[in-house]
C-alpha cells in the first residue's frame, strides 16, 4: 500500500463530516476543502459551489471534443457516530487493524470516493491526461436526503452534461468478489393513523361497545398479506415483468444467500412471498413493512386502557415496472375498504422514490463489467440488484437523462450506519485500479 | 344539608391520601386515623391495624346473637391528582360549586364511606343502636390492589365473619336513579412479544427475506376476532349462559344506552359483537382488548427500519360462566396455532381476576333494592351489571364466603380517577339515608 494514500485516506477520516449535525459544519465546510484541494493535486479544475446546505465540489479535467464524457458521483459527509459506546475506538481516529481500516465513513463513501480520486491522480501523472471527459461531483448531503442536489443539478444541466454516471456506494456479494449492481428498488411511505374515542377509555367501563383502534390496526396491517406472504392489495403486483431465467440463475449461484442472511440477522428462520428465494425478494420483488407501530400503555405493567389511537408507519418497497403514484394509490383504496367499523383511518403519503433497473449487458454495462474483472483479476462478477432505494439515481436519469453504473466497494459486514464501520484495505486498493480501468474501458466505447 | 356532615365530607377531602405516593404516607395515615376518630365518633369500637402498607381501619358495634352479621366496606385512599392542569381548582382543596362537591376522592371513594358512617351515627343517636352487627372496614390500598387485604381476611377471618358485605363503589345509570349492581366482568392479562432478528434491520436490505414482527403481531391480533366482532378462540364464549329475558327488557328500558355511549366517549360510532347492544356487550359479554401496542421507530417521520420485536398488552375480560385460567389457555393455543412463520411468539400471563355475578333477587338483594327505594324515593331501581372488575370481590367471598351487595352512588360524569372528580350533595344525603335504610332492611330479614 501507497503509505501517502494511507496517510491521504485517513487524513480525510478524521473529518467528523457528518452532515446531519449543525455543531458539525465547519467540520463538514473543512472537509469539502480537503476534497477540492485533493481533486486539484489529481490535476482536475475544481469549483466549491456553496449551496442552502453543505458545498457541491465538481472537479473536472479539460474536455475535448470527440471523447465520451463521464460523472464520477460520491459524497463526503457521514452518517452521525451514534452510539458511540458500541464503538471500540473513537470513531473519527481511524485505526488499522489487520489490513482494515475502522472509522466512521470508512466505506460509507469515503474509501470509495477517495480510491476514485487517487485513481485519477496515478492515471494523470503516468500518462499525462484522462481517457475520458471526466467531471466529479461529490456532495456533502447524500446522508440527509441529497437535498440541495436536484437544483443543483437543474442549474447546472449545461456544465454537467454527461454520457454516464459510475457511482462505487453499492455492496459486494462477498470479499474478492466484484460486483455490479443494475438494478434498486423505489419506496413509497405511507402513515396510519387510526382514531376511536376522543380520550382514552376505561376497558372494563367501555370495551366491547367501543371500537378499539389498535385492534382495528391491526386489522388494516394484517389484510396487506395473505397467508403465504404475498401483497393481498388488488392490482399490486401488476406490470412488474417475472424475473428473468438468467438473473434467477445467477444469484442462485451466489456466494450469498439463505444461510448467509440467516447468519447476518440472527432471525429464527426466513419467510417471505411464496414462489421466490430471499434474494429474488429482497432485490426484485417488492414489499409492504411496518417500520413502527403504537398506539396505548407503552410503560411496565398493565394499564386497561382502550386506547384513543393507534398509529403503523408504513413504507413499500418497489421494484421496476411500478409506479410509486399508481401502487399507492391502489394500497390506499385498499385500506379504506377493509378498515373495520369504529374507527376512522387517516392516511398520511410521506417521501417516494421510483425503482431503478439499467441493461447489464448494454455497452457500458459490458465495459464496466470488464473494469471490475481488472480491479479484482481471476474472479467473476456478480450481476446483482439491491433491495436498497437510492433515488439519486433517478433523479440523475430525469435532470441529466443518463444511465448509472453501480460498482460498490461495500462488503456485507462493513457495518455502514453502524458503530465499528470498516474498509478493507484491500477494497481500497481494488478502488484504485477499478477507477482507472472503467475510464479506460469507457473510453474504449468512443 | 347538615352542615357539620359538609364540614366532615370536606375535612375527609382534604387528605391527600394518595396512596401509590410514598411521599404522602403520613397523609394517608393521618387520613386513616381521621376515618378511625369518625368512626369512634359514630358509636363504633375502632382498630386501626398496621399492614406491610396502609393502614387497615375496623369498626364494629356490640355485636349480640341472633343478629345478622353486615360488613360495610369502602376506601380511604384516593387515584393520584395528575394531570393537576387539567382541575379546575387543586384537588385537593374541596369546593361546593351548584351543590356538587370538587375534590379528588369525592366519588371514589370518600363520599359514599362517609355517607355511610355518617349514616350509622345517625341511628346510634337516634336509636342508641344499629338493628345489625355491625363490621366496617375501611382499608387504604383500594387504588393500588388491595395488597395487604387478602392476608388481613385470612389473619382475621373469624372476627370478620358475616352474612353479607355491602360497598358503595359502583355506578349509578342517571342523577336520581337507583342503582342495583348485581354483576361484573372479570379480567385476565396477556402480553404478546413477536421477536424475529437479533437486531432492527435496513427495510430495503432484508425487508421481503425476513418476517416483520410488527406484521407478524398484526396478524396474531387480528385473529382474536371475526369480522363480526365475536372471538373467534375455539371454545372462548363456552359455558356462558344466556343473557335472561328480563336483564335483556330492563337494560333496554334504562336511560343510559348507546346515545349516551356516544356521547361520553366521543366515538364516531359504536361497534361490538354482534348480536348485543352495548350495555350487554360491556356488562354481559366478554372482550378481547389490546391496552397497548409498539415495536420499531416511534420518532416523527420515516426509518426505513424493520423492527427487531413489537409487543402487545392484551386484557381480556370475562364474564360469569367463564374461568380466567381456561380462557387465557385457550387463547393461548388460538395465538400460538396463528403465529406467522418467521418470528417467534412469546406469552406472559398477567394479574386475573373471576367474573361475579350475585342474584339481584335472593332475600337480601330485594332487601337492598328496598332500600335503596327508600334511598331514592318514588324511583325505580335500575338492576345493572358492569363492565368492571372488582377483584376484592372475589376474595371475600373466598375467604368469607359471603356475597357482596353493590350500592353505589357514583354518576356517570363523576370523573373517577380523571381532573374534576365530583359528587353531588344529593348523592351524599342519598347515601346517609341508603346506609339507615339498609340496614333496617337487612334486618328484617334475621
Amino acid at each position: 500500500m501507497n503509505s501517502a494514500y494511507l496517510d491521504d485516506f485517513l487524513t480525510f477520516l478524521r473529518f467528523p463530516s457528518v452532515s446531519t449535525d449543525p455543531e458539525q459544519k465547519h467540520h463538514v465546510a473543512a472537509c469539502a476543502e480537503w476534497v477540492s484541494a485533493k481533486l486539484r493535486h489529481s490535476g482536475l479544475q475544481v469549483e466549491v459551489h456553496a449551496t442552502g446546505g453543505h458545498p457541491i465540489v465538481v472537479g473536472r479535467n479539460e474536455h475535448r471534443p470527440g471523447r465520451r464524457t463521464v460523472m464520477i458521483y460520491g459524497h463526503y459527509d457521514v452518517q452521525p457516530a451514534d452510539p458511540l459506546e458500541l464503538w471500540e475506538a473513537p470513531p473519527f481516529e481511524p485505526r488499522v487493524v489487520n489490513n482494515i481500516v475502522f472509522a466512521r465513513g470508512a466505506t460509507d463513501n469515503k474509501g470509495q470516493i477517495l480510491a476514485h480520486i487517487l485513481g485519477i491522480g496515478e492515471t494523470m501523472r503516468e500518462e499525462g491526461e484522462l481517457p475520458v471527459n471526466l467531471i466529479v461531483l461529490v456532495e456533502g448531503e447524500e446522508e440527509i436526503g441529497s437535498e440541495h442536489l436536484e437544483q443543483f443539478l437543474t442549474t447546472h444541466r449545461e456544465e454537467l452534461r454527461c454520457d454516464l454516471i459510475a457511482v462505487s456506494d453499492t455492496g459486494m456479494v462477498g470479499q474478492g468478489h466484484p460486483t455490479f449492481t443494475y438494478g434498486l428498488r423505489g419506496i413509497a411511505a405511507l402513515e396510519l393513523k387510526v382514531t376511536g374515542a376522543a380520550t382514552d377509555l376505561h376497558s372494563g367501563i367501555y370495551g366491547g361497545a367501543v371500537a378499539n383502534p389498535a385492534m382495528a390496526l391491526a386489522r388494516l396491517l394484517s389484510c396487506l398479506h395473505d397467508s403465504e406472504g404475498r401483497i393481498a392489495v388488488p392490482g399490486f403486483y401488476n406490470g412488474i415483468p417475472p424475473l428473468e431465467s438468467w438473473e434467477r440463475e445467477a444469484w442462485a449461484k451466489l456466494p450469498f444467500g439463505d444461510e448467509e442472511i440467516l447468519a447476518v440477522t440472527g432471525a429464527p428462520e426466513l419467510f417471505g412471498e411464496a414462489g421466490y428465494t430471499s434474494l429474488e425478494r429482497t432485490w426484485a420483488r417488492p414489499t409492504a413493512e411496518v417500520n413502527g407501530i403504537g398506539g396505548g400503555f407503552q410503560g411496565v405493567g398493565t394499564k386497561t386502557v382502550l386506547p384513543r389511537e393507534a398509529f403503523a408507519k408504513l413504507t413499500f418497497r418497489l421494484v421496476p415496472g411500478q409506479n410509486p403514484e399508481v401502487v399507492m394509490a391502489k394500497v390506499r383504496v385498499h385500506l379504506l375498504a377493509h378498515c373495520p367499523p369504529g374507527v376512522k383511518l387517516e392516511m398520511t403519503g410521506g417521501h417516494a422514490g421510483e425503482p431503478y433497473v439499467t441493461n447489464p449487458n448494454s455497452p457500458d454495462g459490458v465495459a464496466a463489467q470488464r473494469a471490475l474483472k481488472r480491479a479484482f483479476p481471476g474472479k467473476e462478477v456478480a450481476l446483482i440488484r439491491e433491495g436498497g432505494s437510492i433515488p439519486i439515481v433517478n433523479t440523475f436519469k430525469r435532470i441529466l437523462g443518463v444511465e448509472t453504473l453501480l460498482l460498490g466497494l461495500a462488503l456485507p459486514d462493513c457495518r455502514a450506519h453502524a458503530p465499528n464501520e470498516n474498509f478493507p484495505l484491500e477494497n481500497f486498493e481494488a478502488g484504485i485500479r477499478l477507477n482507472r480501468a472503467l475510464l479506460q474501458e469507457l473510453a474504449r466505447l468512443t
